[in-house]
């Protein structure tokens, strides 16, 4: 070992003890016949003190170091003059006797400090300095703190961790795989898996009853702030359940890591709201809960005063916010611009200020007389002082969502969004299907393997747009944190499933054959769920990306810019491959 | 819940309980006006009776089921008439009062049996029905009790699991990529890591000074009985520590799974050898403790005694097999056409068999009179009833591990390498470097990160195959479990040992640039090992074969046999990603 203590760890208590500490060199200053050295490792920082009267050569060798030097430091922990209650350590100093350079170092691209000069890209290309700062460090200790205890939890509920393989079949249905070229089986590919979600269901069919994976997954998609390329999921599965018993499991698991890692309790079971009324109140399949804000339908309400914008949509909808009717048009006017964002596509916003005398003043007034805006206010539920927002358009569920924008948006403004705040909610029955404008036909809005609801299922024949699946997903503070669904467990239930899906018998014979075959030998009821680990870190982490909870995150390009990969291959490889380049066009 | 009890948990204590169970119909069996079914889950077998003069309709009903249908039961548990002491729910029977068939089942493709009727393949497609099997599931149970005790010990030591990328650069040096096209940065590929080797060193130069990852890992090489193409890793690293330090607490680890997965505890430290003695002593880096029969060499007794063959060796070594004396002729002549096979090729063996009065008989008395004998009796400390087993070769280390295999298959004879007995080891001070004949330079022994021993630093320069390294492997009965060195953390002493490794200084920055540039930022003293998982866990079950501790694992061509993978890309991938198959010639 070269140190006896970490530098996180001395307290007034330790005085006069003989210590070797090892760690970088964070700062280092001069004051008189002193030098004072910060030492940080990944518990914290000590400072040492050199005194030159003491000891001229080792004073001097102190006054060479450089930022993030390496060095071994012996001495005496001493009590500190003037304390730091900052900092753990604050109380103590070391005394050094000795000091060795371990490992000199070139002057950093940034400072490894918690707000760095550092931008995004030269972080990412430095990731390993990048990590030595706290506010990254600190974001991987508590993704390791929170995979320990989804462990702990689940194994001590009789789950398995089981993996399952890496090199699987493609699937083209869904997002867009990850294929690897094979050498032994030449002008054949695996494909890196979006999720092990039929192997898990072969596990069940093989009688794990409880199964869960922490596990890496692959999704060759175009990237976001919250998607990368390679994810990681809690995956889980469970035979012989119905919808309740999942959920009650798994928002249990919930509870305990909340308990455990961000010491919050909720006395009161989580919300649950049907796909249909988060739609219809918020919406969005995964509403921020941690405020109000409904929306209030007002079709009755608006229409048939001349308004022609109103009058001739398909809905028309409404936000009351709280106390905002002191926004001052300036702000009315940047709201508008904010929903006509392209990324929103609103045509534009009405807005109605309750004054203090309770008179409601709107900015379609030449429309609407003060008993219509009263009326307004009434169904709005508004109070003097607030402010009501309404948006409307020929798209009723298109509308919503623009609505949804502009909720999120003044909930923010209006700082009902705290990051220490947590509001949990599962949305469940979600429609088994929805339409593609894209491919021209109903794709499944989960996965394929998702079990329609009981009383739903004469409907697969008639109207399948409205079957209802047993689906569920687990929403916090507006982010999916995870989402899952009971499975058929019937081969022909599950083969009418591709049918609608528009898999002829053969083409689904081709990829899932081995799923429905296994379903032959006595597969029973199943069904389960995955949470994306690095949204779930990131939420706890209050971070707005999940790159920081990502060790060596890649950037949108699907880089990663520190190991410059991807790259291309050596014609050799190639060849063993059997592969060639195709230039492009 | 399709269940209020488990298959393995009704006791003579819960007799009277009205349950309901669910499960797979293990066997059913008509005696009389009864119905016997077993009912199987994960947890056990549980008798269920159906009497037909209670309930004609029911016993009917389960006189209908199959093997393997999945039903759900009702009833009340009661004490049996005659007791199975054999089964922990053998004291009760279950008396039905409704059954459910929850799904049917078609004639499963072998017995669901521990010893089952299916041969490997028809298993490996079948697998998800193999999994029912005993003896599978234990062994994936066990793979999840070592991991979560890994996960246990190395967390309270203050180990942080941190998740390292999939998709990383490909590194020709060492064995075979698996590599995986960019579709955003077309003609351009990533590759599978084959370990997490420089990454876990960043994580180091990071501050992150303790680390581990159970990771995936992957090899695209020709396939054994121990080998597949994905496998898994407890990968470990450490900074600022020596080799002691790491061996102490890894060690430490070992002792902790011995102890709660096995029940073994050592009282003693693990034996540490050298890899020289192991070679000399055994013939191999991974001698097989459980027994001695260590090597004598017979240089000086053997030679100029006008054997030609032993006059003309360059080495000579026996071994001495304590009281198999009683090898009949053709029982030698087995061993030497053993020691002739392709696969050890050795030309030959000569044996000299201990009587019961003290005199040597040997197959090469014509060279040798009593008094020799007696020398060679001395030498190798053979006591009356001892067989002498003497190889010899004009390659010393060739014929050691020739010797080595005959050590191994005569322990093997003679009882010794009980697979409930474990014997561990440390062997260390590898060389840094062997030779290739194939490519005609050094090659590294372990990777080209590996630290070599300083006091040989200086034979860097002068005989660098002489220079031993700070490396070491964790060998138990015979099988290298896991293995790992203290690393570089200087640049310069990186570029130097990818110097004598034949890289270009160009070659070695385009590879490797990343690492020997964090070099430079400030790299502490670390180091590290890495466990093969599946090994490990064969070596606690017994197996002679990975893949029985594996869910889904591939077969010798590298095919998983149950999802028909890897198989042809639909042109319109090869297509997005720019690629063409190029036929073969």
């Amino acid at each position: 070992m070269f140190r006896t203590k970490t530098c996180g760890e001395l307290r007034l208590s330790d005085a006069g003890q003989e210590v070797t500490l090892a760690g970088w060199v964070q700062r280092i200053r001069k004051m008189g016949g002193m030098t004072f050295l910060d030492l940080r490792d990944r518990y914290g920082v000590t400072q040492i003190v050199f005194e030159e009267s003491d000891n001229h050569d080792l004073n001097e060798a102190a006054n060479h170091l450089g930022r993030e030097y390496v060095v071994q430091v012996k001495g005496k922990v001493a009590e500190r003059a003037s304390k730091n209650s900052n900092l753990p350590t604050g109380d103590i100093e070391i005394i050094a006797s000795d000091l060795k350079v371990l490992n000199p170092s070139e002057v950093p691209p940034f400072t490894i400090e918690d707000n760095t000069d550092g931008g995004d890209e030269l972080r990412m290309k430095y990731r390993y300095l990048d990590i030595r700062r706290n506010p990254v460090r600190r974001n991987l200790e508590l993704r390791h703190r929170m995979t320990m205890e989804v462990r702990r939890y689940l194994d001590s509920k009789g789950f398995l961790e089981i993996e399952t393989p890496m090199l699987v079949g493609s699937t083209p249905e869904g997002a867009r795989d990850f294929v690897v070229p094979s050498r032994m089986n030449q002008g054949q590919f695996y494909a890196l898996p979006q999720s092990p979600q039929t192997l898990k269901q072969l596990l069940m069919v093989g009688g794990i009853d409880r199964y869960f994976q922490i596990v890496k997954c692959f999704r060759d998609e175009d990237l976001r702030a919250d998607r990368q390329p390679e994810f990681t999921q809690i995956d889980c599965e469970m035979s012989y359940i119905e919808q309740d018993d999942i959920i009650n499991l798994f928002e249990g698991m919930a509870k305990h890591l909340f308990k455990e890692i961000r010491g919050v309790e909720f006395d009161k079971p989580f919300l649950r709201m049907s796909w249909a009324d988060a739609m219809r109140l918020y919406g969005s399949d995964k509403p921020d809960m941690r405020f109000g804000m409904e929306f209030v339908e007002l079709m009755d309400t608006m229409k048939g005063h001349g308004f022609p914008v109103f009058d001739s949509a398909e809905y028309i909808g409404g936000i009351c916010a709280k106390g905002a009717a002191h926004y001052t048009r300036k702000q009315l006017d940047q709201l508008t611009d904010f929903v006509k964002r392209s990324q929103i596509g609103a045509k534009g916003l009405v807005y109605a200020r309750v004054g203090e005398d309770g008179t409601v003043k709107s900015s379609v007034d030449k429309f609407y007389d003060q008993a219509a805006l009263q009326e307004l206010r009434k169904k709005m539920g508004a109070e003097p002082g607030d402010l009501i927002l309404i948006m409307s358009g020929d798209d009723a569920m298109k509308t919503r969502k623009q609505l949804c924008e502009l909720r999120l948006e003044m909930g923010r403004q209006l700082g009902l969004r705290d990051k220490d705040k947590f509001a949990c909610l599962w949305v469940v029955d979600f429609p088994m299907f929805e339409w593609s404008d894209e491919e021209q036909r109903l794709m499944a809005m989960h996965h394929p393997f998702t079990h329609p609801k009981d009383e739903d299922i004469p409907l697969l024949d008639t109207d399948p747009a409205a079957v209802r699946a047993d689906a569920y997903d687990m929403v916090i503070n507006g982010v999916e944190v995870g989402g899952g669904s009971i499975r058929i467990h019937n081969s022909n239930l599950q083969a009418k499933m591709f049918e609608i899906l528009g898999f002829t018998p053969e083409k689904a014979q081709e990829q899932f054959g081995f799923l429905m075959n296994a379903f032959k030998y006595g597969a029973p009821p199943h069904g389960g769920l995955a949470y994306g680990l690095d949204r779930w870190v990131s939420l706890f982490a209050g971070l707005d990306s999940i790159r920081d909870c990502i060790a060596f995150p890649k950037n949108n390009s699907g880089r990663d810019v520190m190991l410059d990969a991807p790259a291309p291959l050596d014609q050799k490889q190639l060849d063993e491959l059997a592969l060639a380049v195709v230039e492009k066009k």
